[in-house]
């Protein structure tokens, strides 16, 4: 009983390690040692210095932003809305939504309809088009109302026009005017981000900057590249698109914080690094639906009670602020997935020695011998022992 | 000196490689080969054609959306309203908010108290509750304004009402009015999004689509699976819900558009797939908050300046763009660990095939003599050299 | 032609496996064990167990969240706003925007500036600075119009102040007002998640609750972690900041939702997390921009047709319901790279054993002489041979 379990110990305690065959070779040492150094490099430099395979990486972040425009424009003279004429507009008029969220809008021009109330009337076309055609024909512009299918005469021009159900008088959106002039305005963001995975909490505010130098810097790409307050005429400028086109027409701009944090290094290196680009870009080569507008209307009460509405059609700048970030910290399992990785590869050098050696080197036969023995299971008797007697020839030859 | 040097350099030009046995067995050789072709169909079929485990992937997007409603729908008359009987509701109306973000709201019911001031009136009661209870219990249901304690004795009905402070009259958001059917609108949909990691830019317009076949188009998930303009029927009949329900309560639908991008492929084959959800599927067993409403009011002051408002319960539909994608490129880290694992892994058919050979073989015996050469380190030394002396006879007779 | 196939087959099925050192010692052995048993508590241990490294996880998740205010509070006078004195608030008057989106504001502190027309006034000086330097400095405070560069005498204060075109009278938001009590308002959320890549779909209702039961429960860390239902005050008190402060400033409030799902588990247990941070808290070292305020306007005819607004700065608490999502499934791929990656680890134990066996036992020579078998490839003849010649001896003496 003893014995039996002092031999499972003895057993249990042995250690087993593969017998190693060591080529004294100056060809086959150099391409070893070569190809492992290339291997250990290869792994150094770009596995672990360059992509930080050391690290496990967040990058699903959680962001707010607050976002808060400064400014005031003159909106252009329109003959027929007396309200508008040389309007000065202030953020509550120009901003929309007005909360500050991360997505607003600028507004660079309005068409506005003054006046309508519940009725029928004759639709404005802007298309020219016979009533006929634009009675049954799906219509593509902004239709107001119900069209109810009777064709009126219209002074103006020589051919029907439909009659409308809805607010009256439709909108007119074929007038020309100039949009404000928003480059001077300011757009001021706060941005608070965390990395649920590491419970790292940031803001975009410089921490070498005094709250009264934050207040009165402009972001500048080189200059000032932490300030959190842009101009827009700048933002637009580092879009590289046309500007009096974006204006006029309006557009979609992306201000993108991109937080880019080595949680391994000093927190305060963990900054943010602001771009901009045109979000429509992809659209370029497709003319449909050019610029950014929408519509709204505010509603008023005449003294007997009867609701009626100013329709605006905006042009604006929408801005998305858009945040993306990714935080990087050593962590061991990927570090030891890529370090097994590395060793087990260095081994792989191996496999291109034995290759050279088992087939184009002088000593090739000799170094078989000693790398491979055989064992005989009684296969296929008659062709293995020829093979067999022939091999121990060898070894009795090179032991 | 220079012996010495001589002496390292050789040792260092050395090339270590692992001794092998060579087993020359039908059974153990067959196993050996199955089990490594299992492995590299694996490795090939499913981790690398299939899982794509070469690629690193990026699943952290940028995403911008712009929407754009189109349609004009009759709001049914409600007896207590003038104002909204029989009312053509344009976008202007019923799209909320009207700047065009990837989360709007199309109103498809409005439940209008017009005329509201503050003071002190009857609360309505749409629970038939005697005040008391009404005053000392949390009231659920919407409450305008503060209770005051008064009771008040109520005409129609037997039991007595509270008399509340706040904007007056109180809504009475019993009454059954008939949704306004959006099934005709079409949601018009720009989404452009951006994979940081790989910094490509892609757009949801149909690349072979001119603009004016794009503006004619409609969704159809066979026959035009890339046309950016959704008929608001269809969207609700895809989700396979009640759309009498919905329209009358009011839902939450998602619309999603899915990028799955393989970048090593042509980057025009990077397009979206749109699919509809509705978000409060997972609320179906409960049935607290059914549908989506929401309130909001218009404010409008009279000739002497005192303001008073219109209050709206909103029953709406809620779209919720939500933008998902994941984009892979080759790249060497993930395909190295892969390939290292890949060939480790071939390795580990050794495993299988030495229990084999040194249990259940016929001359298993004889291949453990081979494979395992034994080394006395003075241990045991009696038990030990008995073995060493078992295995040398049978190295006599082997070798 | 059959023996060429014949030799091609035997030496394709025969079976290379490396050749063995069995080394019997105490030391060696227990070593060798102890490092093998380590390498293995560290992989089921850590890797596996804790760490999930079998999982495959997806932190990208798609969400929907609807939000609804429930209260109403009294809005403290103001000696110039009439409409505003004491004025009963709801829902409507101070959710912003109403829609019940995810992002919304709660207005705690409305500063009123009725009766705004497009005109010239007096710009109001919160700063006291002469005209001079405000007119020709850029302005920091809200400045409501374009300055006309005009200096007018102030009868009350003894220096001159500009002169402004746009909305007037300018707003004067240096007056103090209390703000609203918003401690018993209640935020109901409902929220739900949809992992892409798993197809799973939750919402955050808990499941063993009835309607009834959801509809009256508040939100309890502890003693009702899953209702849905949050007190403001309750909520502000989470984040440990100073609630008098905040109504009165206006802030940012994150209320987190988090949801982590072992999906290999019943899916039932896949519920959410919530927490509360206040979302400027990494700006709080820097005075700049301290709570949260906007501006917006109502704008109201007078009977001759002449618009005019009501403007609106007010403070509010901005609620971000954000929500982050991570679920893991088994999945084969990181099962087998970490699976690997163990068993290669366990080999690696074997160099430790090595280096002590080669360098510090006894009978390490013995022990090299077994491990290691050298190959002359005719590599510096003279000093090889020697070498060889000793070795030799060294195997007649120990085999």
């Amino acid at each position: 009983m003893g014995f039996v379990l002092w031999g499972f110990l003895t057993d249990f305690f042995t250690y087993e390690t593969t017998k190693s065959v060591v080529v004294k070779s100056w060809s086959v040492g150099i391409i070893n040692r070569i190809v492992q150094l290339l291997i250990i490099t290869y792994f150094v430099g770009w596995v672990f210095i360059h992509e930080k395979a050391y690290q496990s990486s967040d990058t699903n972040i959680e962001s707010s932003v607050m976002t808060k425009v400064k400014g005031f424009g003159y909106l252009q003279n329109q003959n027929q809305n007396e309200n508008y004429q040389n309007r000065v507009m202030d953020v509550a008029d120009y901003v929309s939504p007005p909360q500050g969220s991360g997505v607003f809008c600028i507004i660079t021009k309005l068409i506005v309809t003054e006046n309508q109330f519940q009725g029928r009337c004759t639709e404005v076309s802007t298309h020219s088009n016979a009533c006929f055609s634009q009675c049954f024909l799906p219509l593509l512009s902004y239709t107001p109302g119900v069209i109810t299918g009777a064709c009126l005469k219209n002074s103006n021009e020589s051919h029907g026009m439909c009659e409308m159900e809805g607010w009256c008088p439709a909108e007119n959106d074929a007038i020309k005017i100039e949009p404000m002039d928003v480059n001077t305005f300011t757009i001021f963001i706060k941005n608070s981000i965390r990395f649920p995975l590491f419970n790292v909490t940031r803001g975009n505010f410089p921490p070498t900057m005094t709250a009264n130098e934050i207040k009165k810097c402009k972001y500048h790409p080189e200059d000032n590249p932490l300030c959190p307050i842009f101009r827009v005429g700048d933002v637009l400028n580092y879009t590289g698109q046309n500007i009096t086109e974006l204006l006029s027409k309006g557009g979609e701009i992306g201000i993108n914080i991109q937080w880019e944090c080595n949680l391994d290094l000093n927190i305060e290196k963990c900054i943010p690094k602001y771009s901009f680009t045109r979000l429509d870009a992809p659209f370029a080569k497709n003319a449909v639906s050019k610029g950014y507008n929408f519509r709204y209307a505010k509603y008023f009460k005449t003294e007997n009670g009867t609701e009626f509405r100013t329709l605006h059609k905006a042009f604006a700048i929408r801005f998305d602020v858009m945040v993306t970030g990714k935080a990087g910290k050593f962590n061991t399992i990927p570090t030891m997935i890529n370090l097994v990785a590395a060793f087990t590869s260095i081994g792989l050098g191996a496999v291109l020695c034995d290759i050279i050696l088992l087939n184009f080197l002088k000593g090739a036969e000799q170094y078989k011998a000693k790398k491979f023995e055989e064992v005989l299971l009684f296969m296929a008797q008659q062709h293995v022992l020829y093979k067999s007697h022939h091999y121990q020839q060898h070894k009795e030859i090179f032991i």
